[in-house]
């Protein structure tokens, strides 16, 4: 719990990093086409900007996964995707330049063997929200219910001391993160953004977009009266029901995104 | 009052429901066009996104009503709009998806025969607000003085007991709803949204889209000092005055709504 | 003072009238023109939406001033422009509908030889703020000078009675609100918007869109510690420097309504 | 501090200005691509409007700087762009308007050898921030790290009076906000707006758009309860880490800066 205890352990923070092993067999073109899909979608709704990543399961070596080169989402292709393995090493990467964060996500799929998809974001409601002490992100229409299963802070003082960056670079700290995932489905990282995960990529992108509008409601609402939250089978009870209708959203977010690329 | 009795009906929830009875003959082309037009502007204003529902009523045969398929309102064309009956069961829809709250629609038209149009959304000031206790949606200005006939909160629990998805989604949630529509002509419904109505279609969207505005700055003054809502003659003379004046806003969303889609 | 006095001139308040008077020589082309490109600059700054109008002296004949017809600002044309006399009867209107608060304009144009220009608007950060009691509109940063000059609210019930429409629909409530332009060149109206008079086009253009800039900040900063507004000697000299960089935002504006309509 | 001190010095404040001085060897080709693509993106995001201007120091002589004639920034071009000598003065002017606070710029350049680039600007959540009293802009996210070395504000009535224009509009001035920049890189100017610098021109748009952002979070999330700022060490560990990834928002920003121009 020293502010060094942020770099113990040997994984190289640096955004070069030299491929290890050897490339899985090719993940399925419509994978990779959605994972594209999944950042525009995610720049679109504004959920990112010229920073956070979306990732996917490799979807024949489950030890794998995919994520893009160090970019914009807004305007990654097919041929920014690189394959990664648990330890956050390219395999594929042939000297691109890769997100420093990526143990975010290699740490999650690690512990979590459910989870298919993970998105690191700093949306505009989560960051502020996130560092106001006793205030809790929480469910208050039927679109958040996920919430209702937690939205715990990682606090990163807890793990890396008083003088990191914030960034969750090393293996250490991705472990740290991961272990914060149980029943919930987001952290809030203090300071810094938020980490969602699903089982599935469409899952994780309307999660995503619909935790940061569930925290602007809360931002608009403080203050002004008691609220009514969702009840704990409120919520359980939206989930069940509401994310069974994600393709809709999904449909149209993919057709908007389209248009905008003229494809 | 207990947590099942949201599903005692006999109704399907399921979204693919077989059609009953005999298409009616064929609702005006301009109807149509007209509500395919008010999903678009309902849209374009932010009152809809991939979720939120627009209908009218059949203009050939008052027992029915004209409804979107499950799809997102921003998108919808001539071919996506399905005939229902008044127990909500597609009379043409051919096997496609239907909205899992085409009940909202059913039940009012059923209850209310002056009810010729019904807007249903989770429009992004309506939501926050209706969640706070002992807060109410007033007119405080010219444009929404239909909200001096009073706003009530539907609050589902009292029907559906505390573990529904928050969704209207049988006719017993849906005659308590529209149980709620009295000389008012929105009801917010807690965690959830609102549902507007009018004795015609672009009453119904402008409606709609002035309760967001309103909501907005409600929210915008709360704690800033006492407010100066409209009085109740205030409220009706405008109803009387500046519903008058709708097909203003309405040829300008008409001409924008065409504009954005290259009509 | 009673609810009924509002109605007590001989003016027809309907919006088709009938012309008066004869056509005055041709208002120049240049006035016209800019008289459109101010009805789009407010409609792409957010200043007017459907509703709202901006109004121009004469410039051959001072007792007659320019406004279009009743529809949306943004979409306004050379041909949409009709000339009023001091009765805010059209003279040229050939049936067409007017704005049912053309008297806003006529009766400011009689009271004040020195204004040329009016903006009658609903903007989304001043409609609020005016209804909340014991609150002022006051410049809080240097492009709203002219603001020192004081921003008083026009309460209508004071003129017209409780049960009002809150529309500016007569010779007499004109009267009242002219009346209250003094050193000021702003008055609120409760409940309904504001209006910005000025000694040229764009210079009201500009005051109307800044107003709405300070109002917004106000309601931003309210609540959060004690606010240092301009001095009156620092309002004052704002005014004469930054009123004097008018050309830039101009400019600018023009360009941009002009790329968006394709001209 | 009497009022018309702001005067005192030999400067003329008007905006057409004699050229003094010879051109320099010309500022290289891509120095003024890059500023010229500084502004546009300063628009695109919001940090300036029609007012606001982006300096870059001369590439070839370090007493000179470059900056765009008095004009919008969103539409500026290579043409635009004039070089000044450390009075503010212009040396290929050849007549055109300049801006009457380029005294900002002469003076910060002066007094600074290590800075690279300014940007002055009146962005929405700034403004409104800095008139607050006993309220500061602090950094509560890793994007803006740059602002734990401190943001603090620059009352002008210190060195002007109580009955300025909030202009920095002399060398007078311009010394004296130019003395606040010590260790930090933002200056708040009460009733104004900020200035910004940095040792590379990217890196103070960058600053600017971040700084921004972090004060409509602080807008956001006041009187919520207490709030976590950065602390010293981390605001230090986020400059060192966030600001060398400044690339990425950079390329990106560039990319829609050409699109939305169809360069």
């Amino acid at each position: 719990m020293c502010s060094d205890s942020g770099h113990e352990t040997t994984e190289p923070a640096a955004e070069q990093v030299a491929d290890a092993g050897q490339p899985s067999p090719a993940a399925g073109k419509a994978l990779i086409d959605e994972l594209v899909l999944a950042n525009h979608i995610l720049f679109d709704n504004g959920v990112v900007d010229s920073f956070g990543h979306v990732s996917a399961r490799h979807d024949v070596r489950p030890d794998r996964f995919l994520l893009a080169r160090n970019m914009a989402p807004g305007s990654v292709t097919a041929d920014d995707i690189i394959e990664f393995d648990l330890d956050a090493k390219p395999v594929n990467g042939r000297g691109r330049k890769v997100y420093l964060e990526r143990f975010i996500h290699s740490e999650i799929y690690r512990a979590r063997p459910d989870v298919v998809a993970v998105v690191h974001s700093h949306s505009h409601a989560i960051v502020p929200l996130g560092v106001v002490r006793d205030f809790s992100l929480r469910p208050l229409f039927h679109m958040a219910g996920f919430l209702g299963a937690g939205a715990p802070v990682f606090e990163i003082r807890d793990y890396g001391g008083n003088g990191t960056d914030l960034l969750t670079r090393n293996q250490q700290l991705g472990r740290a993160l991961a272990a914060m995932f149980r029943q919930n489905s987001i952290v809030l990282m203090r300071g810094h953004g938020s980490t969602v995960v699903a089982e599935t990529l469409q899952k994780a992108v309307y999660r995503a977009v619909y935790a940061e509008i569930n925290a602007r409601y809360q931002l608009q609402v403080s203050g002004l009266g008691a609220i009514t939250y969702l009840t704990p089978e409120e919520s359980e009870a939206c989930v069940n029901s509401v994310e069974g209708q994600i393709q809709r959203p999904w449909d149209f977010w993919k057709q908007q995104a389209q248009e905008r690329r003229r494809l």
